[in-house]
């Protein structure tokens, strides 16, 4: 197999104009080193979790992009708290793109390396919207016979941070979780997950339809922020699930606040789970998100018993270890057709998602909407 | 020694009826059960940690006392909000007052209860603001000969308040501390311990002569947050000591999220700290009072490696274990009169400690003002 000499990678930066600026850019072909395989990247996601490195505090509203074809740019004006924030990356052009999949056309020495040629593999690690990627092959996830760089490219940020909400809650000693913006391609993963490990799910969401949608799932416990019962519907789930965890997609507002509010009224209900500090159980939301960038307002009505902080699934796995991260692939792999298959709405090449009109669309973040990049589609 | 027949014991009741009322109350003089010792209650302080159980969510501002003597009688409306929150404890008379120091006047069988009759002993137990106190002999503490109980009155709460501060930081892996509303008597304490221990901590004041006492003391990193410069004060302490770990007494408004702000922005200038998903070790900061009791803001801007939680002294010696306590108390009893030592503005009987103009002051939780109640002064 002769691969070509160059190819595209695109590139996010934040220079110290003020400016954000993406574009696709022309890289060596490299050798692959011993133990490296090269992927040829037919299909990569684009997450919640991606925007961040590709968007950054940018003001996107006022994103305009120019050119066409391998020479789309997008540019994005910075407004100064983004430029504050974003300190540690002004000028350095970033990778983007953290999962995707495709085929090794290239391997280094090493049996196992050499063992994944021509196979269809999956990898996370970062720099995946472009049309080769040279990575360790321990990184990679050889997919099953049949499936397709397609069912693979989204191996790892969801079904991974969903059965790390899991992996979480079992090594804090929580026993049920629950979990924001639940109608998501995550939620409803993670519905699947609860269902088939017998754990309790108390799903929030926004809209009826979402609400209708998890229930056909057969979700039991399904609540909706945007009704009048909300906090009471809420502790009523919570009452019933016992559950102490909460993961928030949203962020910011006072949902992860109301999320603690309700495990305390519902602390109050059970005899001999409270004191005079408020609930004895500590009571824990992580914020995995930030669809909602407006600060977070906690009313600390619950206790002292109560935490609430970031979570990040890298940070996870490395505490978490290799022995987890295997097995936990190993399940990904196994179910990739079944609890973790991934539904998109639209595959667009490498400079569509430079568009500017297409960038709106996919940054406005719909529940149920969800993009594939193919790198190898014409430009 | 005879004991009385009867002894007073200051209760907290929200009741029903939307009232807080506080009172002393005519107990019997228990036996000692075997085990257990009768403590004469000679000193106890009013800590901030006392203010929750004697007032809880009241409108103290609106706060009455009628009779005098053994029936002064403390009430205060509790506004709706008030009343949900506290719940769990309406029309329930709860013992208030968490630590103190006496003779012991009664002992139970067993050989140490026995050894402690006549000693002077400190206690932690709650319930503290009564003329006497029945408690198991293991869970006072003898102190050194020649110690008083004012000398002991205050052996618990913010010594191993302080104490716990460092046990914190040191197994949760961090090296420096941040340290809010730090002029107070606990602040003093922690300046103390840390420079016995060799721990850099950062202290965050108010006001100038809160700067001067603390540099005074010896204290290396004092910065005030009235000043214009206290972003960058804060940063660059924060990036001198390396402190990714802060307890805060205020709890409300923005302090916790500026003390993370600090934290990223201190991390951002060191090389190999920083990834695009903000700087990389956990910045925690802990609420352990709630000085100003609006919401806490979190503005979200130090990547996902963050938590902000509770700290309460009981649920941290419940999860560090006996061998812990013990090692602690033991370094507080030999060092009482000079690390530990606490000193008192005021000193109030029981009747005083319910008469709305006295509450009124030592409510107002000033800085350096600090009250003792002495339940064996007249009423």
């Amino acid at each position: 197999m002769s691969l070509p000499s160059k190819y595209l990678q695109m590139l996010s930066t934040v220079t110290s104009d003020g400016e954000l600026c993406m574009e696709l850019v022309e890289k060596d072909m490299p050798e692959p080193k011993p133990g490296q395989i090269i992927v040829r990247v037919e299909a990569t996601p684009i997450n919640p979790s991606d925007h961040g490195v590709m968007f950054g505090w940018s003001n996107m509203a006022a994103a305009s992009s120019s050119g066409s074809g391998a020479d789309t740019v997008l540019t994005a004006p910075v407004p100064e708290q983004g430029m504050r924030v974003m300190k540690a990356r002004i000028d350095q052009a970033l990778p983007v793109g953290n999962e995707g999949a495709g085929t090794v056309v290239a391997a280094g020495e090493g049996d196992y390396a050499q063992s994944l040629l021509g196979k269809v593999v999956a990898v996370m690690g970062g720099g995946m919207y472009g049309q080769y990627r040279a990575v360790d092959a321990m990184m990679a996830l050889p997919l099953h016979e049949g499936h397709t760089a397609k069912d693979g490219a989204s191996c790892f940020v969801n079904p991974l941070t969903a059965l790390c909400f899991l992996e979480t809650m079992r090594g804090e000693g929580h026993t049920a979780i629950v979990h924001t913006a639940a109608a998501s391609n995550l939620g409803q993963m993670l519905v699947r997950i609860c269902q088939a490990d017998g754990v309790d799910l108390v799903n929030i969401v926004r809209k009826q339809e979402q609400e209708d949608l998890l229930r056909g799932m057969g979700a039991k416990y399904v609540v909706n922020s945007s009704k009048d019962s909300f906090m009471a519907d809420l502790t009523d789930a919570i009452h019933e699930t016992g559950a102490t965890l909460g993961f928030d997609a949203t962020g910011g507002g006072k949902l992860a606040s109301d999320i603690l509010s309700a495990m305390e009224a519902a602390a109050a209900r059970t005899p001999g789970a409270y004191s005079i500090y408020g609930s004895v159980a500590h009571k824990q939301v992580y914020l995995y998100g930030g669809l909602d960038t407006s600060p977070t307002t906690l009313t600390r009505g619950y206790g002292m018993a109560w935490g609430v902080g970031g979570w990040l699934l890298p940070n996870f796995l490395a505490k978490a270890g290799q022995d987890v991260a295997v097995r936990l692939r190993t399940r990904v792999a196994n179910e990739l057709k079944t609890t973790f298959a991934s539904h998109y709405t639209d595959e667009i090449s490498l400079s569509e998602a430079l568009q500017a009109d297409v960038v709106a669309k996919y940054n406005a973040k719909t529940t149920g909407q969800k993009f594939l990049i193919c790198p190898q589609k014409d430009l």
